[in-house]
C-alpha cells in the first residue's frame, strides 16, 4: 500500500505548498483524495498515470480540498479519456461540476458518475474485488467526510511444498486458496489448514481531513494500517483549532492512540508555521510512530 | 504600460506551462485578465500585491481561462481582504462562483460584483479616471470577449519655462493643462498654445484570446499599442484552427497588419509545439515587430 502526499497545506495554494490532494495504491487500485487547485499538475509532477484513476474522494466543499476537480474532469476530456470515472463527495458536487461544463459546452466524452453523499453515519460507498471504501463522518464547519479504504481479504496462501507432496491437480489451488480441504484421488481429504497459510492481514488506509478533535471515530479507525489525520494547529494553537474545525498534533495523535492504529501521518499544517517539524515532536509524546505528510512525499505501509 | 504574462498556453495547466492569464499595469490601474488554474500561485510568484487588483476581466468560460477565479476569490477572502473586487465576464460566472461560495458557506467579507456580459457589440464596461474597457466580440466555440484598454487623455504638458516666465501662479496650473488660456494680473491673456505642449497619446492595449480569425475586429483595433492576438497554431496546422475557433500565427499577423497596431504579441500557443520560435517567424513575413508571450516575462510598451 503506497501514499503519494500532492499537497498537505492548509487554505490557499502558495508557490511552494500545495492544497490537499493525495493517490492512495491499494491493492493494485490507485485513487485519488481530494483535488486542491493545483492538483492535475502535481500528478503530472509526481507521475501518476492519469488513465489509473477511476475513483475521486473528495472530503468537502471547502476549496482547499476541491477546486482543483473541475480542471481535472476537463484535462481528462481533453486528453480523449473513455474509460468511467466516479466521483464521490457532499452532496452539490454534481450541481457544482455540471453547471461549469454546461456553460463551458464541453460534456465529458467519457462516463462520469457522481456518488453524492449527505448520511451523518458511516456508509460503504464502494465494493470493488480489491477494495471496500466506507466513509468516516468527521467534525468540521461543513458537512465533511473522511475516507476508511480496506483491502479486500486476501486468499489463503498456498504451501507449495505441501500442495506438490499429495500431488494436488492446479485446478483445486483456488478452491484451496478460498479455505476448502482437498480430496484426493485415492479418496483421502486432506485438511485445508495442512495445506495453506493465513494470508497477509488486510491493509487499511483511514483519510481524515479536515475535522475537530472527534473521539466519536475512534471505534471506526480500530486498527487501521495507517491513519492520516488532519493537524492544523499546534497545541499552542488550540484556542483556534476548535472554532475553526481543525485539530491539533497533540488531539490527532490521541485520536491515533485511543484507535491503536499502525502508524500516524499528520498533515494539513498551517502555513503559519515556518517548519512542521514540532508537530512531529509534539504528536510523538503521545503515539508513535509518527510520521510527517509533505508535498511529494511517499509512503508505504 | 506594463504586460505581465503569468500563463499563454493553450488548454490544460501542465508543470511547466500556465494557462492564461495576464496582469496589466496601465495608468497605474492594475488589471487581472483572465483567471486560469494556478493563477494566484503565478501572481505570487511574480510578487503582483493581490490588493491592487480591483479588476478582472473574464474573455470566456473555458476552464483555460477562469478554472483559478473561484480560487483567488476565496483566497482574497481568507486573507481578509476587504477593498471591492470586480469581475467581468459572460452571463453564467456569477452563478459559478456563488453557487460554490454557498456549498462552502464562505460568503466573502468584502464587496464582490459582478458584471456579466451578452452582448454581441462592443460596449464600454468601465471609465475611471485612468482608463476605459470595451469589450471585443471574438469569433470562438463560446460566447467570448477580447478587452481594449485605453489609457484616459493625459492633461496638456506645462512648459515650465513658458509659465514661470509670466510668474503664473501654481492655482491656475490644473486649468492651463486642461487646455485654458491664463489670464495674468495686468489682464493680458496667454493663450494656452504658448503655455502647454500636447500630452503622450493615451496608451493602449487589446487583448484577444481565443478567437478565430475575424476582421471584424480591425477597426476596433485600430493603432492600438499593443495589440495582444492568440495563435495556436501555425500555419501548417490551419486546418485545426478554423474549426476549434483559434488563429494561426499568419493569421494574427494579418489582424495587426489590418490594424495598423504598434506591437503585436502572441501567445495561447497549444502545447503540441516544442519550441514556440516558429511563430514569430510565421507573423513576422507579415508584421513587425513581433513579441511571443511565454509564462513569467513582461512587455513594457
Amino acid at each position: 500500500m503506497k501514499l503519494t502526499v500532492l499537497g498537505c497545506y492548509a487554505a490557499t495554494p502558495r508557490t511552494f505548498t500545495n492544497p490537499t490532494s493525495q493517490v492512495l495504491e491499494i491493492n493494485n487500485e490507485v485513487l485519488l483524495i481530494d483535488c486542491g487547485e493545483g492538483t492535475q499538475v502535481e500528478l503530472r509532477r509526481n507521475k501518476v498515470k492519469f488513465g489509473k484513476i477511476k475513483h475521486i474522494f473528495i472530503s468537502h466543499l471547502h476549496g482547499d480540498h476541491f477546486y482543483g476537480l473541475i480542471g481535472l474532469i476537463s484535462t481528462f476530456m481533453l486528453l480523449n479519456r473513455k474509460t468511467e470515472l466516479h466521483i464521490y463527495g457532499p452532496k452539490g458536487i454534481k450541481e457544482i461540476i455540471t453547471l461549469q461544463l454546461k456553460f463551458s459546452n464541453s460534456w465529458t466524452g467519457y462516463p462520469l458518475y457522481f456518488h453524492e453523499l449527505s448520511s451523518h453515519e458511516p456508509e460503504v460507498i464502494l465494493t470493488t474485488r480489491k477494495v471496500t471504501v466506507e466513509t468516516i463522518p468527521l467534525k468540521h464547519r461543513i458537512y465533511c467526510n473522511g475516507y476508511l479504504f480496506r483491502e479486500q481479504p486476501k486468499p489463503r496462501k498456498l504451501l507449495m511444498e505441501e500442495v506438490e507432496k499429495y500431488d494436488i491437480d492446479v485446478a483445486y489451488y483456488k478452491g484451496i486458496k478460498k479455505g476448502k480441504d482437498a480430496v484426493l484421488a485415492d479418496g483421502n481429504v486432506i485438511p485445508n489448514e495442512k495445506l495453506t497459510a493465513d494470508p497477509d492481514p488486510p491493509k487499511s488506509y483511514a483519510f481524515c481531513s479536515d475535522t475537530a478533535y472527534h473521539p466519536g471515530m475512534v471505534d471506526q479507525l480500530h486498527k487501521v494500517t495507517a491513519l492520516y489525520h488532519e493537524a492544523t494547529f499546534l497545541e499552542e494553537h488550540a484556542y483556534l483549532a476548535a472554532p475553526t474545525g481543525h485539530s491539533t498534533a497533540r488531539e490527532a495523535a490521541a485520536i491515533a492512540r485511543e484507535a491503536s492504529v499502525e502508524h500516524l501521518v499528520l498533515g494539513h499544517f498551517s502555513t503559519r508555521y515556518e517548519t512542521i517539524l514540532p508537530f512531529k515532536a509534539e504528536a510523538e509524546k503521545i503515539f508513535s510512530p509518527v510520521q510527517l505528510a509533505d508535498d511529494g512525499k511517499s509512503f508505504n505501509f
